[in-house]
């Protein structure tokens, strides 16, 4: 396969070695988002250093940094497909979202401002966090016009009311202020992986409501991820759907590196297969969010993240093909 | 579900955040075994701090600390069965048990006699280890009147004779030591998870003359969970039966963090699995062994151990209820 | 010397190893600011597990429970005066502060309440933050009557006005903002071991507007240490004071384990002949703040810490038992 | 089983403890090849402390003495086999290649001369590297007279023609050369764990014209490892083998320690049972690669080496008897 | 003092946290050194990522991506003169220089040839290695019309012939080929804290028959910094002068990460002063190597590295400016 | 300097990598005590992997094999004196003590009876810890016949009588054993570096009145070190001398792997120059002990360790020489 645009093209690791040179996500060219450049662009890749949303262990604010770090050891051709992604849409950096780490608020707004940004120019974004509450701005701009549908990897629901007798944003609240607010669809939602000792039942309940589909551990490995996946493409069907995966979906002996990691979950070659279930789905945008390097002494958790952010890029650089 | 008694009721993440207050296991209080209010008590959490029986890499002398620690992040509600442990029973943290780290007699002296206080109040023991010798008096303790069973998850047989020429009470043999003095029942005895490369055969004869049933990791992956702990359950039968889990039983990719890891290991999900199908099962006092911060940079290991012995509370909660 | 009240003792590690037990603060009980066993209390160690105010590096939320946990290795007797403060006062842990992470205003007004209660009940508190914005509500409740003075050892002024285009509370602005509205007197004030590149002057001219004294470290070490603490006792002189010591003041070499280093700062034991150097003068509380887990995997930065905090402790025995 | 030659049996872990003593690979005696002794041994153990064929993280040159420290821990008897190779063949630790790490060329040759003089005394040998170009080399001494056939666990095909526009000797290249020049036979070499984004795909496309035999970790997971295994029994037929054990064909979860890592592996487990699947196979000579100690902290992926070293051994020493 | 240009500002942490947006060294902008932008720079910070020179433990090849991360948390006011170096000379991040790891001379003519194009445009480099080899090519290309001077901070002289019976380009080797071939002058050429067991005199000979001045560590700490750099001003004169700075020359308890510590070290305050003691000097160049992450897991190393950047980048400001 | 004897010369890192190659003591070969070679010998480095002694975090039993490890990278000849100590006199690595750590008194024995033998061999030992306790019984075959003198570095007395009511034989009472027992003399000893928070002053008062010498930090720092190990010489004068070194005498920064740092200690450069006052004195064998791997993940403490002790041999030779 041809390269689509030679000027958005990653550095090949065959000529410049992989720890050289600047690390943008995954070697490709830094653009921003006002400038003349990013009109060529399909796809953005971006990152949220934000964790001021985390109820317990901060840290992944530095997300970003040692994901672009890690993702330099991404090479260009997916080993199931042949598929080059950067042969067929044109794929930068676009830096990161600006934040406020002392206002979760204000934060929030400029999140939301930045993605204004990215979807008014059609790019569509592949963000890496930040702990999870950053999906909500994002949310907020996709999902403006209409609610969209989501698939989403995760230990937890996040769909929490309160946190500490009164805070709305948070990492564990984000997807039930989105459905509140109109940004998500319930009924179009699937959670993925569900698991670990609960406060009590009720962000369970108030989800189930809702409409959205629980999928917890034990029937994601009893009925395999080909059963679940098939459901989850019925489910959100062809309208526009978001991507979310909090790496704590994941077990954390293969993403240690994560403020709230949860024994007992699946494996990265299922996550593998689950990602490339969505080929074909229109997505048009997805996440990476809670890898926290502080936990992570060896930096696999966001090799781990990195990993899963290219198959992301390779569902994505599908629907963003299809749709033009 | 109501909690039982309001002032056994661990302190909650969604008022206090999990990194604040004192590390008690689970968030507990602190109650003194010798004071009134033990009397209140249906189960005690307590730490045997003791690794004097090791014979390669100390450490576990510092797990029942890192274990308190990481326990902040243990929420109440059980997610297969909506169970709070805590609404059915008095809970509490009871400490450590008292021991010398330089002479092990005296230790295992020391150790039965906080066990024996802990018995004759007819409160349930749950236990942090420690190296595995510390099983041994906690059983001097529980199997005093009557030898009791075991289900026995390890990687490790822990029957063998003698190390260095003689020393005979060292974390490779307690269970030879509890059977030869009557307070272990081989024939209702179940190890399960037992593999890695032997000195010889000797440690695995003499328990199966015993009687004792010994499941080695391939028949365990071949038959299934659930068919080996059917088996558990029928070998241990109705009487009284103890629960001793050793860290390394696991897979070291789930937990690296213990003196002698033996690759080839179960998932943690499979251990879970296992520890919840003892439920019904007449249990009077479980412990979590050789847990080692020194090998654990990320504290992953404490995770998984605080994890499994929340699955191992929930187990004596429903099997000290069903006696009350 | 005997011990002043039996019940406010430490844990011998004579007797229980150190590695044993809960890990209050050196040893000590824990006692409720508003339980009766307050009113005999002469000082009370306190923990504020907030980092909110941080704007680079999270994580001195973490420092109370490590340093509690390190704080386990300390004994009773100083090396140099052979001094046993809880000989001369009671001592007990009083627990953590309450916090919400989400919420900086709100926070502050916890803790701020949470030092009433112990400033009503005439205790005088020893206080473990946290990153330096926790000073802030400390000073805020010691303060109330009159602005009180400060020896204040640190590498930062923390005098900055904003930060992020508005932020006024932040780990950069705390002492700005208790000279401000009245808390700290800024001619009593003296900052020892300021350096490091700066943003600006800003902070520098308008402290020393106030009348702040400044001793950045090349003149620290072109004095002598004796030489600066003569003018440190006399510029705060006999009334209220109060101590503040940010670990970062320390070089990092000594103390990497914080969110801000700065080289070239000075060594602990400098650290301990300037804490010293205190003796004798009207203090009325202290605390260590910004030692950050996350950053130090060997709890060096903690012991680092918890010496000093026994160093500042028997200088507030000596000042609490002069005032009684 | 009586051990076949006192002389050549490993120091006992229940006499002397496995942290003491020198570490030579399994405690065995340290021998020179051009010793007397040399002549008596039926295997040598030997370290290749080499990585300057490495194209990103350097490291595995410190492997040969991490795994001989790890090594310390392997007892003697085979857990399911209930074979002790050290009874059956003589082993000895042969020390380590000479090597120069500013010259691959004359590296190249250095290693090939000290495995000529191996292979000349009739020793099998099994190596600890180094990165994967050390295979090259030690084919050339084994395969000299005629290419020999392959089994090889890996992640990458390491069959790429050549690095940073010329470089022909690194390690994605041993295979391609030691095909090219006839030191191993294409037609008998399976590949076993490929998996991985992809440069593009000329490595593979090389190799398969070639008639290599690649399986993919999709089609492993899909067949399983005993269907594969007698595949790879087929292939490579009666005639002599090599074993070539990539450590990162391992899913890094379990062994992160390594320099190209690939999510989505094989476990452990089924490591051991494709390993143990090559019983009765012709196998000349077996190496364990790409250990990398600075990428781990805990020296775990050191102890899956050795542990699949032991594997390997077992294996090379019912060859080596059976030839004899 | 107003900035220079807005142009090549660094990115202000008031603003932006220092964890947010690409890591370029110190927040600077990236401009490519064949770009039209680098017509206007007065000071280009480059990274040269090479350590296939070092003769035991490589990782400084990783040395320029740590230090760019680290540089983030740089402000732009030394802390001393009040100097802003941004506001004085126009800087920006050229990026790093092309390497290939599998060969060290076609690596050495690549440096060159990068170097050679930096200056020809007049920009002076101040760099970040890699291994201390890298001085070389750096020094042939500012060395070519003149031989420079140059002030050498490390505890080896570097001096040495050759390694491994041949390899005569290594990181131990650098100077003395510099001198044989004419880019340094051994008489203006003065190398400070010189220390640490020897492989022989052999270095050190040579050397000093060149009339190289070196100022071994324990006549640094009899005469102090002041007095030897005085000694140095007066030994490099007014011409060109070079100044290297390796890591390795400050204590191991400052700067762990590095391949080959020393013990008996100076301090990072007396590093602070050496090198502002080259103020005023005309230096045309400067490089801190040997930095080598894998060896460092907190990354203060690499913070003290950028922090001595810092103050050689002040130096170099102010001897551009002068030379303008 | 010529070797003396080519057999026992270290293995140069010119020819050999300091990676590669067996990891003996100082690349030294390996001799057995009871060995023809061992009568050729003028000095052992032996190891004693034995910590049961430890009170609070054991470690020091995998001191000598990381010693081991680290030591490969020492050269031949002192940097000061130019003296070689391995062209003086003929060095080996002894191995290591038998030990039994599940046994304290036995383990004494062992270790006592390991020394009597290189003692009768007229072999100086120069030791390797493990914890101090392995002090008393080297000293109780050098001291056997006369009682010795000793010149102990150390952040402790270690004079304490019993620890845990009633435990004689720790790691904090060997000086106290030996002074009793007749084989250390208290008025030849000087203790320095003596420091940190005490229990109580019993082990002063009692070390004091046996007329021990004991230089508190404090004195070191005000005299210098000059001063003091002037009297130290004189205390010790020209009879038999032991040279005990406790790792953590060195301050924290400096040596952080160590079960009881204490803050505020002497520095590395220091510890050479002292040691290197030992120059011309009686010595007869020396110790580095208390060095805790597990407590160290750079191995930095290491490396200090092993600096010491290349210093501790220059002066164990020049002694032994003298003897001759």
């Amino acid at each position: 396969m041809l390269p689509k645009d030679a000027d958005f093209q990653p550095v090949s690791g065959m000529k410049t070695p992989r720890f050289a040179a600047l690390p943008t996500f995954m070697r490709l060219p830094h653009v921003n988002v006002d400038s003349a450049d990013a009109d060529k662009l399909d796809i953005g890749i971006a990152g949220v250093p934000f964790d001021s949303g985390t109820s317990n262990r901060p840290g992944p604010r530095h997300g970003p940094r040692q994901l672009r770090d890690l993702s330099t050891m991404i090479r260009t051709t997916h080993p199931r497909t042949g598929m080059n992604p950067f042969a067929l849409v044109n794929c930068a950096d676009l830096g990161d979202a600006p934040v406020n780490p002392m206002d979760i608020m204000e934060s929030l707004d400029l999140i939301t401002g930045f993605y204004d940004q990215i979807h008014e120019r059609r790019i569509v974004p592949l963000t890496a966090g930040g702990d999870h509450l950053i999906s909500f701005p994002v949310l907020r701009a996709l999902g403006k016009e209409k609610p969209v549908g989501m698939v989403h990897f995760d230990a937890h629901t996040d769909m929490n009311d309160v946190y500490f007798g009164g805070s709305k944003y948070t990492h564990g609240t984000p997807f039930r202020r989105a459905i509140e607010q109109g940004y998500l669809d319930p009924r179009r939602t699937i959670q993925i992986g569900i698991r670990g000792i609960k406060y009590d039942a009720s962000d369970f309940d108030w989800a189930l409501e809702q409409g959205v589909r629980i999928v917890e551990i034990e029937e994601l490995f009893e009925r395999g991820v080909v059963d679940v996946m098939t459901e989850a493409r019925e489910i959100v069907g062809s309208d526009e759907t978001y991507v979310s995966f909090d790496i704590d979906s994941i077990d954390p002996s293969f993403a240690p590196g994560t403020g709230t990691p949860e024994i007992g979950g699946f494996t990265t070659f299922q996550a593998q297969q689950m990602v490339r279930a969505l080929d074909g789905l229109n997505i048009i945008g997805g996440d990476l969010v809670e890898v926290s390097p502080p936990f992570d002494p060896t930096g696999g958790t966001a090799w781990v993240g990195v990993s899963i952010m290219f198959e992301i890029l390779c569902v994505l650089a599908r629907a963003r093909d299809a749709r033009s």
